[in-house]
């Protein structure tokens, strides 16, 4: 199944693409969250639309999408994880998963505007596949980590370089601001992919190609990550791991090139869709 | 008014301590979330109160307490941010403020026990003062700050070291471990302090004093710790900022001290009450 979630920011409506159409869900009567993805909803809603083939309401063309999940308990980001980005930051390969934290309040629609934070002059894209989580993970065994998957997510990863190196502490500074976690079009289950660890994903600005990785050059694997960072704190289901991205980040530029109001960001994955963000200035509201 | 939550963990129900003694407000019937918190729900809660004034059920003695707040969308730690500590650990007093973030997974009661993670060695203690956040805060600015505040609360921000700084990254790997924020007893609202950047905060282990510092000692101040993290990511009612915490942890002795099974941690805050948890091994369920 392809998930997705649409309609006004913050009363978004849940819906599922069949055949690249759209079709509303909101019979279904939950939320794609927390509550939906431990109450066993998958299985749920895969009835559903079993119960109702050809009966669902099309979605309106030009309806905003949103994240396809709605707010988790936490978005976990790995970093450094593809051996060509860790050269371009100038940083050692790491000898374990880097873990660090993105405020969830970050977290908008596949297609909304990235606003550069105030002040803000090193704003940045980062292409990443994402894992939902599927159950209440702790402790988990590598061997068994993928039964905890809910499915995958396209992520761009903005992130403000100097609020993450240079303002002191830890890289959570540039990694939470608002709009900083487009993710989506569409939550894809498992059985949609045919080898996770086999997908080109790529990145684009004002249409020049920036990324061009492959998810087989990920450092450590999605099972490996799962495992590792539940030894460290519960994952709650809706809970979205971003596993890193692959080189050709603005940092990496000799010298850096960053985003300005205007840009315009697309990105995608192999079987998880497109997204596309236009920056903006940050304005008083 | 001092807000609680008391009942089995997952299941609290909320009340309010008047001259001691603790009273269920299940009635209200909201509990203290981010909605109670966006809705106006303290001064709401405020007249319900007035309202029964008489008629409220004693909770019965030995309930457990909960978190005085139910689990937030995040939990933004400050380090570093009392100048003893800073030095104990050898660190640089930092020219800005340290942000990390907590898991909200690790949110617990303020008598909970705390679990020693799997393979964990490093087991330490951090009393704080942590504010509660009463309404969406996005670049606040420092003398409007104290209008964002809800509340505070005491808390240990329980830190596992070698996860924290010897195994790559961010410290939030060190941080959200499950038990590793007991909250409470409970969330007073400001009215109930009458000045919060002098309060005396410390911390026993085993009946030893370990912590014993003031907020006067605060390097950065409340307010501007609001103002400050305002500009990174917008703060939702009911998250919660822990605002550092002062010299005594067990990193700082020379050598290092650790918690193990069957230790007993207990700390305070003037006005704030006290918390007292047992350390207990981690046991696969």
């Amino acid at each position: 199944m392809k998930l997705i979630r649409y309609g006004a920011a913050g009363k978004e409506k849940t819906g599922v693409i069949i055949n690249d159409i759209k079709y509303d869900t909101s019979a279904f009567g939950e939320d794609y969250n927390e509550q939906f993805f431990e109450n066993d909803g998958l299985s749920r809603l895969k009835q559903f639309l079993a119960d109702n083939e050809g009966k669902l309401k099309q979605v309106a063309d030009g309806e905003r999408l949103g994240s396809p999940v709605a707010r988790p308990s936490k978005i976990v980001c790995i970093g450094l994880n593809y051996k060509d980005h860790a050269e371009e930051t100038g940083a050692a390969l790491p000898p374990e998963p880097i873990i660090f934290m993105k405020s969830t309040t970050a977290l908008v629609g596949p297609n909304d505007a990235i606003t550069i934070p105030k002040d803000s002059v090193k704003t940045d894209w980062e292409v990443e596949l994402a894992v939902v989580i599927g159950k209440k993970a702790s402790y988990v065994e590598e061997a068994d980590a993928l039964d905890y998957v809910a499915g995958y997510c396209l992520h761009n990863d903005v992130s403000e370089r100097e609020f993450q190196i240079e303002r002191g502490g830890t890289w959570d500074k540039g990694k939470g601001c608002d709009t900083f976690a487009p993710v989506g079009p569409f939550l894809a289950t498992p059985d949609e992919i045919a080898d996770v660890h086999n997908l080109r994903l790529w990145l684009t600005v004002n249409g020049q190609k920036m990324q061009d990785g492959s998810t087989s050059n990920l450092i450590f694997n999605i099972p490996y990550l799962i495992a590792y960072t539940s030894r460290f704190m519960t994952l709650l289901p809706g809970d979205i791991i971003s596993t890193g991205t692959p080189a050709g980040v603005g940092l990496g530029f000799k010298p850096p090139v960053y985003l300005k109001p205007g840009d315009v960001v697309e990105l995608g994955i192999d079987g998880l869709g497109t997204s596309r963000q236009e920056l903006e200035a940050y304005v008083k509201n």
